[in-house]
């Protein structure tokens, strides 16, 4: 299948090429980005030196609709919804990594983003792109909408203990720790590395825009309305999401049903491994191990003293928070094994 | 005065010599290590090279009661009670950087440190020594317990919170992020560089034992009885701890009104800045800011949507959360600027 | 072909499980360890869990034989002597990750490492595995003397100047920086993460062993004696290696000169990237951009002032500095595809 | 002593700021930036928080001439040349932290600067601000031109070796490691945390312009012209330079000559250390040892195999190798104790 991406020389981008490149069912026939047009790919992404002899195109709608038939959008908020709507009018799939799409109540744009959304039937159509969720209806769509990549984290850790009927709803905290590669690639005085390094900066301590992402979802799987008090913090790791759910539960709540409900939910998932261990240095999940993969590790902790349940999710922001998901919802898409071009293990250490 | 050192090759004993050695009113005159006996202190902390001819000793009861005024122990838990009792004995004081005289309920010595606690009275008389909360005490003080690394961050950033009355008391998260150097000095594998960099590790999710300390002292500041909802993660800094509270509140609070609280409670306060900025990088609390120094750096967010306060507190470890604070309390105890030795600012970028 | 890992646990040892896991033409049917026996590989190796469930067992000589084809010796220097000459006896194919079968000259055995090698008849036998000046003697070996990963970097980053003829042979300078797995999973003082961390530490300033083999190599392609100066630093990163090759040249030398000299030797390598670009970030080899890979990135700037060739080579110490060399020699003696299971791009950034 | 800070919004100015405001003989009256104009300095220098209530004020030669005796210089190279001369007219002394008049050949700055002197005169008065070299010179100077970064490491290396006359002048190598705040606070692609974090970036491979004065003062040391053959490279630290000499010898020296060498140098040094112990973790400089104070530690190891000695410099880049060097010529320019706000340890671990 031959496929465009679409501001494809930010990290987002870089990461989706690096997937497509080496994916047995697609064919990169466009990578656009303004600034570097007509420059080799690997020139920004030095990884892909040697993997491929793409260069840069402008962005470009006829030529974009002409040479492909899916189209992975790795924009900025706000810049998908210029193109999208005319992408779909001439049969494409469109796999969208931006918000443009993610939340269902129009409301919820003007709230979080300021922003009047102009074309509610898409917003209506569009799949919410996390296949543990959403995956039969990812089966049939042409618009993907991909998940941030806190969201992803934080969705994946509370869902099973949401689904449980354990959580007291009124009082679920996601305290969220993310790497560098999170804030994008664009320079600015405070992801300079002697600024950056070493942090751990309050981010977004209250009002991160991916509440609204994670309310919609876990609010659907409790089948009421919920709010998560959310905050954010920059670590000094290049890549890599911590989710910690803090979730005071409505009764005591056993080990073993825990497991039950991470098992019911997940055990049959390509991309979630369970990683509750009583033994070793790794018994709970920690992004450095999913660095470059499209896992997402989960695990939990019971807290009986306080009546808490304690629940973890490391993913790569980039992979399973990004570009991975959106390969992953691809081969959805195309009805093909959902592990392909994703079916590698990190590297330890990393 | 002349002070004495017991457990000086490791991190915690190393920092006060650090900040003794220099300190105007200190003479170090001895420095115990069993395993280093015999070795200049320079050979295990590079840093006093050219500041210190010292050499450790043996610990010997005899030669410290006869050589020091005032002793600092920084041994690992349960050493402290061996040789306290005896020191006091003889006239010593005692700054006490382990747990063993933290829990003012013997009670909880069981319940957390699986141990009966031997000497009830000194328990007692013990003194907490966070001098933020019980300043006047420790200026009569001859046992002083520094507070637990993590229980000084997390108790300095909820106590305005909490004495202001506007915490839910049965709904408080605290989540805290630390460096390395916290887990002490001893090789073991989960503290190798090639397995221990870029983590954001889940280290103890439930049941850290700091959580006694912290209930302890915010449940005085309460006035009732109150549990924390904590957590620790092992993030990739050296020094450092960011401790986040998550508190829920029993109605909407205003920005005055948590910067009065703040203020009344730290506005004269030496060592506690409070960092709240409209702009700029740094309008949070980062423990970067505060690598070497003894100051707590403590801010605030509201999130209305949710009706939470977030309460940030930022300090190096082995500084404010242990031998600063120990030097802190050792001023005040002398009587002289509670800032002698200690008037320094951090560097930037660290 | 059924494979056993000798000396699984550590990171040299899990990074070939990684690799073969995964490779089409390989089934692992042991990986020993005997501290770990009967323990999950992946309790170890976290980045495995999911990918197999291979358990440790203790290293037992004839099990080995019975069930393997081919042996990967990732052990200790040392111990390599001990398995390998009984396991050729019986027909199995060795590749030995460690030092010992390096180096020809059994004199060099006594002067680097205080030891008289007791085989001189399999000493001349081993191949020393670095396909780039071996391919065809590996392809016919029953013993493979993986290079140490210093010396692979050092080696390609000088051959193509040396084979030129431009160098001053006698003023060769390799200065080293490499990561912190290279110095082994086990834990020390001087690996402990607070201390290892922030370094750029002398180490091995003059007398570093892989000297050895880099004179070795270096010199049958001058055909010549020579002596390298090396030195080698700890930097702050886990995997990685680059060495800077400083070499006063006995006449001008072009740039073109010089990448005819690259060219001529690496242009068709599968895993060797020339890298000297004109203009963007990554101009010049960094390992950074090889973590995880089997890619070995060489460069070269011309000091025309001076008189001089700075020659660079990047590569990941655990990768192509020992398993995915291992990997890539055992596709070679195999007669297979040299890229199978090691044909991925790195990520970036990393 | 009234003294300005000119660019005091950068890395450096913000250094001599933090230096400054804690010094007992200076009071800062002006810190210059036009960006950060009537923005509390504690904004872009959070380590300051509550130890000034300074702000940036634009640069203004009238307000400066007024209200300043001394002047320090942190500005851009090429800024300087614009203030100095009319500075230095009014009577002010000037401490330049840039480039501006360090090399005392003219032609110097055509070839390296690409930039035709304006003020020979100045030149020809100015001091090259390395108290260990010109000490004397510097007590009677108006204008002191403090060296760059990697040569005051790389001076300090090598000035004893090549002062004893054992260094073969001719094959020179200086191999420079340097963190993240050396190229300034400007943030750009090639800074960002992601793209910085874990490399050993060759970073002006050849043609760094330190060369100019390493060679300028260590061919004034050995009493003709020399070429030193300096590679630097950028590694994942914020603070911090190692340089490491690699020089041929002349003849075969011992350890005693060299210790003689470099005591005989900087045995009464107050802020050179000699590093070369025998045991231990620490026995070779590092930068970590040194970050955040003004102390350049030295060491040397032979290397009798080769014929070459390896001689070493950390420093941290900020201090001794810019504010905190500029303000030992201060203190030196005022006669008073060198060590004045200078003498404290660096902290441990890092």
């Amino acid at each position: 299948m031959k496929v465009g991406v679409i501001g494809a020389s930010g990290f987002t981008g870089g990461e989706v090429l690096r997937l497509l490149v080496k994916h047995p069912e697609a064919e990169v026939v466009i990578a656009t980005s303004r600034e570097y047009a007509d420059e080799y790919v690997f020139r920004l992404h030095p990884n892909l030196r040697g993997a491929t002899d793409l260069k840069f195109t402008p962005p470009d709608l006829k030529r974009i609709t002409e040479a492909c038939d899916c189209v992975f959008m790795a924009t900025p908020h706000g810049a998908s919804i210029k193109y999208t709507p005319q992408l779909l009018e001439v049969g494409l799939k469109v796999i969208d990594l931006s918000a443009d799409f993610r939340l269902k109540n129009p409301e919820m744009y003007k709230y979080w983003y300021g922003w009047e959304h102009p074309r509610l039937d898409l917003l209506a159509e569009a799949v919410y792109g996390l296949p543990e969720l959403h995956r039969e209806e990812i089966k049939r769509a042409r618009l993907i909408a991909c998940p941030g990549c806190t969201a992803t984290a934080s969705i994946l850790a509370l869902a099973p203990v949401v689904k449980a009927g354990f959580a007291d709803l009124d009082h679920i905290v996601v305290d969220v720790k993310i790497g560098s590669s999170g804030a994008g690639s664009a320079p600015n005085p405070s992801t300079h590395h002697a600024v950056r390094a070493g942090v751990v900066r309050p981010y977004a301590p209250a009002g991160h825009r991916h509440s609204a992402e994670i309310e919609q979802e876990l609010g659907a799987v409790a089948g009421r309305e919920l709010k998560v008090a959310m905050s954010a913090h920059a670590v000094d790791i290049v890549r890599g999401i911590l989710s910690t759910g803090h979730v005071f539960t409505i009764r005591g709540v056993s080990t073993g049903e825990l497991w039950k409900a991470y098992r019911s939910m997940y055990g049959s998932e390509p991309f979630v491994r369970i990683v509750k261990d009583k033994k070793g240095l790794y018994r709970l999940p920690d992004p450095k191990v999913v660095v470059g993969t499209n896992y997402c590790d989960v695990g939990f902790e019971i807290d009986e003293r306080v009546g808490r349940v304690v629940a973890f999710a490391a993913i790569d922001n980039l992979v399973k928070g990004a570009a991975g998901q959106a390969v992953q919802c691809f081969n959805i898409m195309l009805g093909i094994d959902e592990r392909t071009g994703l079916d590698y293990t990190g590297i330890h250490p990393a």
